[in-house]
């Protein structure tokens, strides 16, 4: 059996000035988790680091400009091509206007202990349903 | 002020058939933590996929052979030069005989519940100290 191999995904958890954490619903034409809710992230690009792809990732699908502050946990997934590493980080906000590309329709700013509720896309349930809002401790 | 960049480094949580697993001892001559123990891995290549970058640690390292099985966690730390994303990976031994390198002067297999009483090098006491030897429930 030939192994599948690993890539590396990061996504941020960005909180606003009420405390309250930003989420993007996918569109209803994605592949993958249509309609679901995630924070904003993706793959890093081969040889991309990490700080840089989380910056790109937040900017193309938010159109956010952050700062990477911290790692909050890692989850484990797998799409038909490979097996996903992906660390969640905090990031600070530079900029406060969200801005959605075409890959999501829809956003919210949602506070830590009702991050629960959302129809979250699978990977994403255990670690934020784990924690239950407290996602965030120092 | 400039942010540091992100780094991303990897380490093979290995468990033997009588449940142990592997730790080494960083040389005396080490520049960070000499004398303390950790799990075989390191950083990442530029450019190098997760999985292929554990593998080389340990080869490298312990002379092993394994594969890749599953996530098991992620901590932070910060060397001068940069921050690090560490993943701790689970791996399945390929090959059971440890050679070491240069970098480390010893080797043990020890019971999960016994890993919060070596003296870890300070990046890995959370991890195995809060886990309390349950580091790899399914």
């Amino acid at each position: 059996m030939t192994e599948k191999a690993w890539g590396i995904a990061v996504y941020a958890l960005l909180q606003n000035n009420e405390g309250k954490c930003l989420f993007l619903r996918r569109s209803p034409d994605s592949k993958t988790n249509p309609g679901k809710w995630e924070p904003p992230g993706g793959k890093l690009d081969p040889g991309e680091r990490l700080d840089e792809a989380l910056k790109r990732e937040v900017f193309e699908e938010a159109g956010l400009q952050i700062s990477v502050r911290r790692l909050l946990g890692a989850i484990e997934y797998e799409v038909p091509a490979v097996k996903v590493a992906c660390l969640i980080m905090e990031g600070n906000l530079v900029t406060e206007d969200v801005k959605l590309s075409s890959e999501h329709d829809s956003y919210r700013w949602v506070q830590p202990s009702e991050m629960h509720q959302l129809d979250l896309a699978t990977q994403f349930r255990r670690f934020f349903a784990e924690s239950q809002g407290n996602v965030m401790p120092e």
